[in-house]
């Protein structure tokens, strides 16, 4: 198997691009896939000054590594959810605690600025916690809170837009799990791009959405650097996750089947659901924009707090 | 495993109602699905004459019989395609035979009337030969040639609508096959009901849609209705197999998954993408309609006798 560039021992086969890389160019490809779907979705500037929500994961990381080398400005925000589990490596750390140290070692090596936001401290809870508490799932949970927090961490350090890691094989995931049940007003939200709106949504942009799953490991593999490879102990009951599997089974018979999946629906279905989009105001607590008087975050605290 | 109605022993499960069924109550369980679809999609009337296109299947045959019951007058028409293959039961027999036999013991016991149209003596070739010829895959050659002419069939017999038995699984593997490209034009041509269109279209409609595969060949075998269960021996190559396997699977973790997927589409989705259809111009050749100047069959027949 040889690199498609210059036809040195390759590191790592692209089925559904018909392509092998060495880890040079490997890397040349993943930066100009990033580069590609900034350009093509008018996602950011290099004038903006960017936030990125960082997990210690693989995804975030090759995120902020990628934009970096790209010339953008990006400081990077870990929230520290309180989520335990015994690591085997690490015995005696909690999941959370190692996380961050990836991002904080990433971080300090470079020369990046890290802000650390800990739940618990700020808001009162832990996510397993909370997950007790409203005997929810805990992704769900901590989806709201993140969404929320990261997004008030924007708007408090005067960022222009919050990065997301999301990469190909979450934004299909996610839209196939909503087009099966034609859960439209879902199926409209969902872009690489939402703008900002004036009442107090940041702008959020996924610039990792060309590249799969096991390309960022890759990326980050080629690249030294050291991401957090467990799987978060609370997943248990993410439906993502059986998503993923069942699309990697279709991947496997036709290459390119998510990538065209997801690409089909931006140019050519996209706009048949953006009508959806629910009509937003102010939360009555915090201002945040939500859809009712107070929003999700909101009651989660106060219920925590009662 | 008892059944859900008179607690008798059940003969087959079926996961996504959550129910179980003895052969009796299966049987008036699968005819209240076609009844429900019937009305549901306001399909035909006791009055309109219905021309069904049977093939030999567990499908097309337990839809003749339940649309019997329920008092629809149904006549049938089957294709002779030509398509070989020794079958193991009954050596020396090709694959066409046995199936048109199937349809004419069908016919013969109810006393219903069944219309054969041989491909090769009407228009000169067998689906193999147009296969070899044109190098395409069978099944897009014999789709193209059953849509013509039954369409013909039963404009012929002045019939009100031809009835199409495809099933619940046919169904939802078309439509993901489309969804997973987002290909509009297809996805808004997808309904059970094909309404006539003035220029030669017979009004074309699916009352199966509610029933899965095996459920169509439970139907058959526990009322004693011979199918041919072999499968086309020329069905290499078709997409739509592999499709239903990979949406078996996704079913096998979520019950009810292909139901919801296929009316939520028809329920929410269906008229996003209506206005798709193409204009339809008539065949120089044959006066039936095509997007073209001569229909796709008439051209293959042109190709045929060169």
């Amino acid at each position: 198997m040889k690199c498609r560039v210059c036809r040195g021992k390759a590191a790592i086969k692209i089925r559904r691009h018909n392509a092998a890389f060495c880890p040079e160019h490997f890397t040349a490809h993943a930066v100009r896939q990033v580069e590609k779907a900034i350009k093509d979705f008018d996602m950011v500037t290099f004038e903006d000054r960017l936030l990125l929500g960082v997990s210690g994961g693989k995804d975030s990381l090759a995120m902020w590594d990628i934009l970096t080398r790209l010339g953008y400005s990006v400081d990077g925000v870990y929230l520290e959810l309180g989520i335990g589990g015994e690591l085997s490596e690490e015995e005696g750390h909690a999941y959370s605690d190692v996380s961050r140290q990836y991002c904080e070692s990433f971080a300090s090596d470079r020369g990046l600025k890290l802000e650390i936001i800990d739940l618990s401290t700020r808001y009162g809870f832990t996510i397993p916690e909370a997950a007790t508490e409203t005997r929810r799932v805990p992704c769900s949970v901590c989806g709201l809170s993140k969404r929320y927090i990261l997004n008030q961490a924007a708007l408090d350090g005067e960022y222009d837009a919050l990065v997301m890691g999301h990469n190909l094989d979450d934004e299909a995931a996610t839209l196939m799990g909503n087009v099966l049940q034609w859960n439209t007003e879902y199926i409209g939200r969902q872009h690489p791009v939402l703008p900002a709106s004036g009442n107090g949504l940041i702008r959020k942009v996924k610039p990792l959405i060309r590249l799969a799953e096991r390309e960022t490991a890759a990326y980050c593999i080629l690249n030294g650097i050291d991401y957090e490879v467990e799987e978060c102990p609370m997943v248990e009951g993410n439906t993502g996750i059986k998503m993923k599997e069942w699309l990697n089974e279709l991947e496997e018979r036709a290459p390119g089947a998510k990538h065209r999946f997801l690409f089909g629906y931006l140019e050519n279905a996209a706009d048949r659901f953006s009508s959806e989009q629910p009509h937003l105001t102010t939360c009555q607590s915090c201002g945040q924009p939500t859809i009712g008087e107070t929003c999700a975050f909101c009651r989660l605290e106060i219920r925590m707090k009662a």
